[in-house]
């Protein structure tokens, strides 16, 4: 099933399902939100089943009716699962491995995702906008101390989202040690919340194993792939998992799609461009975004067709 | 106003007023829940008022009857506000300042505050199991940028929190620079949410100038005052919303009520207290808690009644 939020209705959308072409939905009766279908996922299947069919004939849509598939959700934990990503960052700006051995992971911001076409409103150019391409989760309702054997069971729908990163403030704030608050503002998400079968093989051992393509301004920037995962999404869950249950809608992040192979196949932040610029040159070349650059960000499935929709979405910086 | 939601009705509870003693309550017609007084607080205004007068003669009420004023809220960012909890974890474990001109922040875990009078589930009384005593403030929906100047008018409520913390995971998770996930278990909440004219004088400068002490099985552990904090409730508002929106119904929470007369006033976390004592005695005496365990927080307003009711509980560690 692929399942989409239209902006209509009330803070949370209304829930649709859509055709295998993206471009016709249908509502799905009973169940106006995802979050809705997901407190009571069982007894929501057979109407979102139903719907699927029916969206092939269903309304016609346009890319910017979607909302964010959860326009707000309870909990969004970002983990940064690819090695590479953190090694390209401590050898650039010379800072020491972290220690640890157990995944990264940190609370961001959950009560607003940006709808995939809607302009991204930043305070300043100053602060280093970035952006990062990532696979997520949503999950069921994990009971606290859910192993990673089980996890993999509790994952419901999987999202490609766009974590909007301020690069001139993550540092500061990481320093401290208390994770980020101003350097992650509202990420964005890619309009379908997809079921693990419209993957495929490439839904394998808890990774999204496909590319996550990005252009800047309709420039490729790079389309690493999503196997390259150090833990896969049922580990992320069990540490998420370790002292609170989850609520049902959780999002868990993979983090920056990140890829050892980096110089064929790009990257998916700025931040990590620089990182490579700086290791190969002495010095960075790719700057920041600033007010009207364009980011899309977008994932082809095994049969070819974008898996999640296309996320296409303009800059809005207040200085 | 004294706000409160009983546990009856959905996730969210039931919203009422409370009397002045505590004991009695009216429910708020057309208004189910705080979420939806919070979401739309002008007009829903006159029926708390006249719940509030209605609660003299109310339904009677035992403090079970209680959830979290906010059993799930959709933010929860929490400061640490108050110096001298950070100095003396620095002096203790002989850690550097961390080194930032700006408020301390993170993003918590927001999906459920738990009931003042419920068992605390953890995983293990292996992982440190502490409490931290805290102020805080329920907001309303806060414009990105938004002053320190006008963010004092987005209060709402005040409350009362216990940030259970788990003390062996917390520093592991600080030097990953990516803030705590497994550290921050589910807070809880007391179950009185207030509006500020209740502190009177009390409420000065965004601070809460009240003792907030707290009782560990039944001994004395604390009673440091709320006015020793660096920044203010309006500072925390402004740090928070320097790069995204706040969604009505946010908390901001104060962090460790901590004061330089600790020798007097005590702590209200323990790990603040075994600090202390590895200062004094060079090592710390006060243990964690274990299963069976029972904390209890209390304000006293300036008339000498309970400000935010009582938060009394048990831990029931797994292992």
């Amino acid at each position: 099933m692929r399942l989409a939020t239209l902006k209509r209705g009330g803070r949370d959308g209304t829930l649709v399902a859509v055709s295998a072409d993206g471009a016709r939905v249908s509502e799905v009766p009973g169940w106006a939100t995802l979050q809705a279908a997901l407190d009571d996922w069982d007894a929501a299947l057979p109407a979102m089943r139903d719907a699927t069919h029916a969206a092939e004939q269903g309304e016609p849509v346009d890319p910017t009716d979607f909302a964010a598939p959860l326009p707000r959700a309870w909990q969004w934990l970002d983990g940064s699962a690819f090695p590479t990503h953190g090694e390209l960052m401590q050898r650039a700006f010379n800072l020491p491995p972290i220690e640890t051995d157990k995944p990264l992971m940190y609370q961001g911001m959950s009560h607003h995702f940006i709808a995939p076409t809607d302009d991204v409103p930043l305070p300043s150019a100053a602060d280093g906008i970035d952006f990062e391409g990532e696979f997520g989760v949503i999950t069921s309702d994990v009971p606290m101390g859910c192993s990673a054997e089980d996890a993999l069971a509790h994952v419901r729908l999987v999202v490609m989202i766009n974590d909007w990163s301020l690069r001139a403030i993550a540092p500061v704030e990481m320093k401290t040690g208390f994770g980020w608050v101003q350097a992650k503002p509202a990420c964005s998400m890619a309009p379908f919340a997809v079921t693990t079968d419209l993957l495929g093989e490439a839904w394998h051992d808890g990774r999204v194993c496909l590319p996550l393509t990005v252009e800047v301004n309709g420039e490729w920037f790079g389309s690493p792939l999503g196997h390259a995962m150090a833990y896969g999404f049922h580990d992320l869950i069990a540490h998420a998992a370790h002292s609170r249950s989850l609520a049902a809608g959780t999002i868990i992040g993979s983090g920056t799609v990140s890829n050892r192979e980096h110089d064929q196949v790009g990257s998916t932040c700025i931040s990590e461009r620089r990182a490579i610029e700086m290791i190969n040159h002495g010095m960075p070349k790719t700057g920041f975004l600033g007010s009207g650059d364009r980011v899309r960000m977008e994932t082809r499935g095994t049969d070819g067709a974008l898996l999640f929709g296309t996320l296409d979405q303009r800059v809005v910086a207040a200085a």
